[in-house]
């Protein structure tokens, strides 16, 4: 998928509406993937995302040693994927294999672009105090990508447990806030 | 609005999808409202949710001294409201009156509930370590509140700049994931 460069400044747009997003990590043995709801933006630009993994989970360890990860926004095109990874765990398998995505050479840091993600950001981490008590990462964006010719993309939200909605109408309202 | 008591459980599938709130306090003239999309599960029971609420807010001023707010969570017919709540100030004007919604009692806390919200989330501070440095609030869901009559609510999403996501169609996938 051709990308084109996203400003930065721009990026909470991506994050504020609350889509599923891909985590990629660049693991000793593989890259990984691992699928995510608990995040957020935390200051504009440069922006700064939060976002909270399980200890449990292998992206924890890999982010905790290479401080770098991916945040890639699907579509519902890729549902059955992020579901997919969701259920899987990349301490036995190889989820880009798996599941038939395509790794593309991120610009800034290690770990892996996922192709046929509409968006992808390239983050390190900046802060791990929170790491200990809340599994809580702190994360700035360095670059970020987009595919210029997707409008009004279908991102997917969950609601728990299998359940997702799925990105429907827009409207525009005469709104201040940035 | 009847609403009944909804499981703390069960309050990470309200949050998860990443819909814009509102957050009520009760200041010391008045109850204020404050629209906001920077927010995200940290834990699941009891449900610990994070949030960044910049220091320029007259909401920030309430939270830190009263460590009580509610999470209301609103539908596209309040959407007019809610940017009407983001454009204009506490410190100026009373939103409940000028937007003509209405306060209800909470059960745990003293800020109030807006009634015409589907979803209230009654939070107390636990956590403002990560105040001075993020805006960054640590919050505990003491109690949830929903309408039992509301199947499939049509959350709002921001998209930046007075864009916004309606909630669409929803989807089933055989999901491990909580």
């Amino acid at each position: 998928m051709a990308k084109k460069s996203f400003p930065l400044s721009k990026v909470y747009c991506l994050i504020e509406p609350g889509p599923v997003v891909m985590v990629t990590t660049a693991g000793k043995a593989r890259a990984n993937i691992m699928t995510m709801s608990w995040h957020m933006m935390i200051d504009f630009n440069p922006p700064i995302v939060g976002c909270v993994i399980s200890n449990r989970n292998y992206t924890f360890d890999i982010l905790m040693t290479t401080k770098n990860c991916v945040i890639n926004i699907p579509t519902m095109e890729l549902a059955e994927k992020v579901v997919g990874c969701g259920n899987t765990s990349g301490r036995r398998i190889d989820k880009f294999k798996a599941f038939g995505l395509t790794q593309a050479a991120a610009s800034c840091i290690k770990a892996p672009l996922i192709d046929e993600c509409y968006a992808n950001l390239e983050c390190k981490v900046v802060d791990a105090k929170m790491v200990d008590r809340y599994n809580l990462f702190i994360l700035e964006v360095l670059k970020a990508w987009i595919d210029p010719l997707r409008k009004d993309p279908r991102t997917i939200h969950h609601l728990g447990r299998g359940a997702f909605m799925i990105a429907g109408e827009r409207i525009k309202l005469p709104s201040k806030m940035k």
